[in-house]
């Protein structure tokens, strides 16, 4: 429960995951790496983050909507594997970002979910990472973050 | 064959995988991990499915396309390996959606693509799934997706 | 230093691996595979390449941000991994170029990237590939590519 009590301590709470079901798998295992589904910011059954950064949104914003998709990706991945303690590293996150076209800081908007892995997992959770911005995302969301993560055996 | 027997009984047919060559390879292996390049929906030498959704195209014409890009990548693999029994899982799917701003439901476009694949390969075929919007895809396709597939030995 | 005198050979020159720091980390690796952060055109510390491709950047262009971001690919690894002769297998490329609504080339960009690694690595360079075209890149770079390489031992 180190992991878990660490996000307590840094203010967050671990979102109940969603249920499984549907036409896809939140969590598919290879080995010791996990893939995880592109995330979205989603509490509650709701959208809590919608909109595209620029005009309409700000960048601050966006990083709220980021670091909610990472607690998200974190609660499936506790869902499939049970105790986030077993993580080794995140090896891997892609981070899209819903974006007017003008708007180029969406590496910026990324940090948020960067710098939310680092303060959790320390330099195992600095992650590699590509940050794009897209026109669209589905539900209209402001930003989805998929990630491949590294378990113990 | 019998996940090409399972194919015909569900009333597909698997395209001629399009010829290698030029500058990507179809499917590359590291250990039991294929990764398959982007998929168009591409038949007979050309593009089947062309133009954005919204107003242009309507999800049921982008959920056919992502179907056929589901049996173009099965089409590779097939070449790759030689039989489709030697599947696990499919371990994630990119799906990528050639969208007018405004259209945010993507996630129901991939459901054309993830219905195909759980109707042939059951649980197995149930990956893990990014769905994003974008403003143009090359030769203005409607769908492009790629995907990861755990093999056997 | 077989690779590297091949590239000097091919008329190019390693840039300096940008610093490591941030909040990201330029190669990540789990077993024998490097993940490889999005790459962007940037040289002696500051972007290169700008802009989107359609009327106001043209195809040779982004070919030659293309290439760049590669030459920046390898530059990251050899700071990982220390000799790029470790390279096994270039698996594979996502290219994201930075598109005008109606610009459909986007394979044709990424053809710059991929033939460079052709050269470079004969077919152990011709990766699987996706291209897409997205309508903002960060610092509003021409391409990004990210990659996932496999080393010997």
């Amino acid at each position: 429960m180190r992991i878990e009590n660490r996000i307590i301590e840094l203010g967050y709470t671990l979102p109940e995951s969603s249920p499984a079901g549907g036409l896809y798998t939140p969590v598919r295992r290879v080995g010791n790496v996990l893939y995880v589904s592109g995330q979205i910011p989603w509490l509650d059954g709701e959208v809590k983050y919608s909109g595209k950064v620029g005009n309409e949104r700000n960048i601050e914003y966006a990083q709220e909507a980021a670091r909610l998709c990472i607690l998200n990706m974190l609660a499936a991945v506790k869902n499939a594997i049970g105790d986030l303690d077993k993580i080794k590293q995140i090896v891997k996150l892609t981070v899209m970002v819903s974006s007017e076209t003008g708007f180029d800081k969406q590496h910026i908007v990324a940090n948020g979910a960067s710098q939310l892995l680092i303060d959790i997992f320390g330099p195992d959770g600095c992650a590699a990472r590509s940050a794009i911005g897209v026109n669209q995302l589905p539900l209209n969301v402001t930003v989805e973050i998929e990630g491949i993560i590294e378990v113990e055996e």
